[in-house]
């Protein structure tokens, strides 16, 4: 039936097909309906430029005039880079406004319906609202605390190995899931490894699909500053990359690297860098999601400070034992089970001849 | 629709109703069909108590002449406990006769069949024949290599552990999860634990079903004879246990073990427990599916001699940690990830919180 569902769904689906482009901004997508018939449809491609709304409105012309229109996420209401959408609805005749879920960005929060309101406009809020904030989850969730979204990832054998005996590590899983986790980087605002991982793999870190891909901004941990010049993610310019080090790293190191033109250093007021210091810097510089690829010292930190939004966890069908290979949570660990971090399963899916597991937090009963 | 299929399947349902119950005779079902109504239907419950088919051409009584018989199995040919199943088909008078798979029992294999053709009834083989050999399959294989069917039950967290760092194991999975356990148990014909396992957490390894169970007959595999006489396993007479030992394990504690009515020692020819003798036994003894239980260390065996048919791997949505927990596959191990052992995905299905994954070994290509 075409109901406001069926019109909010085509919106919906015009936001995602933009997940991970429109950095800083969500995804967004609008469609104009008149009498029946569909005469607009818009979606936000790149930040600075137009929003959705605009785009529809602008194809619906001047059928827009008493339309009906589906924006995904409230229409903003501040001059920011571009006009105020919600003044562009008020412009265009727009009869009755469907919104699947308000706007958590304080500079919106409820101005943009407000306004549309005052000029005795219909708003419905709340079409399909679960599926929105889904789609922009984690600019949600930085919005709503100013951290970013951390997704930890890992690759590992049925045994639950991320190494062979060696460190070697190419390739537990197969080609189909590395195209996932490409997939994944496009999404993140931000990449994460320690030192350890480039000086053993020396990665690109970029994201490699086959129709391309934005890359994220790519962030070593390296407190006393120990990855060579020659490093990949210091000679090669296609992405930025921080590189955050702790207070007694050595300055003549900082200031080699600092020259760089696509790095830059983050040195930490702690010795050892501290995530909680890291990801405060991350916020204030807009950077609200965060993919871990890092090896177990790395996840270990992460999950037993429980930062965490969801775990990727890739499960090739292989058995690689030994004593002496890494397991993906290796460091401190609890005495007794009743002890251990409880997380929830959200979904499992197969991924060529992987599997593919993503946990998130538990849930707080009660 | 009511073809050949449809009959087939109700009589494959009659065969799944006693999967494990049946030991060490296969599951079987069978329907008997005149004129498009159900007259007759049977399935074997134990071992010396009368076949399917017999059960079910006695309830269609004289109704079963002209009529057509479905069975699971190919009807039986030899004298045993009971009366060849293919001399009672004919006696009654069966006009057609729809088997799902051949008999792979040597004794069997083709002769029932044969017999029941040479009467001049009409027998179609291969109804539904993947099913059917999927309900029998630890019978199939056994008969076919001579060679217990071994599933290897693993218990982890989302990270791969099987204890915590104390070596706490209770309990790492749901409720929902053990009742699976137990429901396998009762499906197999024999379970199999270490020693350390007996020593650290003195199990029964009965199966405890909410509507009761067959017990396993319990092998401990103990190649000095160190558990102790107060073992539930020694003490408890509930099933029968097998203490597997080797070749110079103390005399006396043998004797005293084999004291125990219930209890048996199997002394190998080896220092140490070696699992091929061990299979090779347990196949003479007509023990044809093997469910290991074991720790670590057992498991790592069963892998690294590549003796396995199923890793079923139960995995909670818990973080234990800790480089002193344990993996399940912790031994040997290989220095490099392309020399792992390849296995296949089977099935991930979501048992209550967690998450239960069957491997199996990996089909050779080609």
């Amino acid at each position: 039936m075409r109901d406001k569902q069926f019109y909010m769904h085509h919106a919906l689906e015009l936001a995602r097909l933009t997940i991970g482009q429109t950095r800083p901004n969500p995804s967004v997508g609008a469609v104009v309906v008149k009498d029946g018939r569909v005469v607009g449809t818009g979606t936000h491609m790149t930040a600075g430029e137009p929003h959705a709304e605009v785009f529809a409105l602008q194809q619906a012309g001047e059928q827009a005039r008493g339309a009906e229109i589906y924006v995904t996420l409230e229409p903003c209401a501040h001059y920011g880079k571009t006009p105020p959408c919600s003044k562009a609805i008020i412009d265009y005749g727009i009869k009755k406004v469907y919104v699947a879920t308000l706007d958590p960005n304080p500079k919106v929060a409820g101005k943009g319906v407000e306004w549309i309101r005052s000029e005795g406009i219909d708003v419905e809020v709340g079409v399909l609202e679960e599926e929105a904030q889904e789609i922009n989850k984690m600019f949600f969730y930085y919005m709503k605390t100013r951290k970013p979204y951390i997704t930890l990832k890992t690759a590992v054998s049925l045994d639950g190995k991320m190494t062979a005996n060696s460190g070697d590590s190419k390739w537990i899983t197969s080609d189909q899931s590395r195209l996932d986790v490409h997939l994944n980087r496009h999404r993140h605002d931000a990449i994460l490894v320690g030192s350890e991982t480039v000086l053993r793999d020396d990665p690109l870190l970029t994201t490699r699909l086959p129709h391309g891909g934005i890359n994220p901004t790519r962030i070593v941990l390296d407190t006393h500053l120990s990855i060579p010049l020659e490093a990949k993610l210091l000679s090669n310019p296609d992405a930025k990359t921080i590189v955050v080090c702790g207070k007694h790293a050595d300055t003549t190191k900082e200031e080699a690297i600092n020259q760089i033109n696509h790095v830059q250093v983050w040195r930490l007021e702690s010795e050892r860098v501290e995530l909680a210091a890291l990801l405060e810097r991350m916020a204030e510089e807009q950077l609200m999601s965060l993919y871990v690829e890092g090896g177990s010292t790395i996840h270990s930190a992460f999950i037993q400070h429980q930062l965490f939004n969801e775990i990727h966890l890739y499960m090739a069908p292989k058995l690689i034992g030994g004593a002496m290979s890494k397991a993906f949570y290796n460091q401190f660990g609890f005495e007794e089970v009743k002890d251990s971090i409880h997380v929830e399963f959200d979904s499992i899916e197969q991924i060529g001849k992987d599997i593919k597991i993503i946990a998130k937090p538990q849930v707080e009963e009660g």
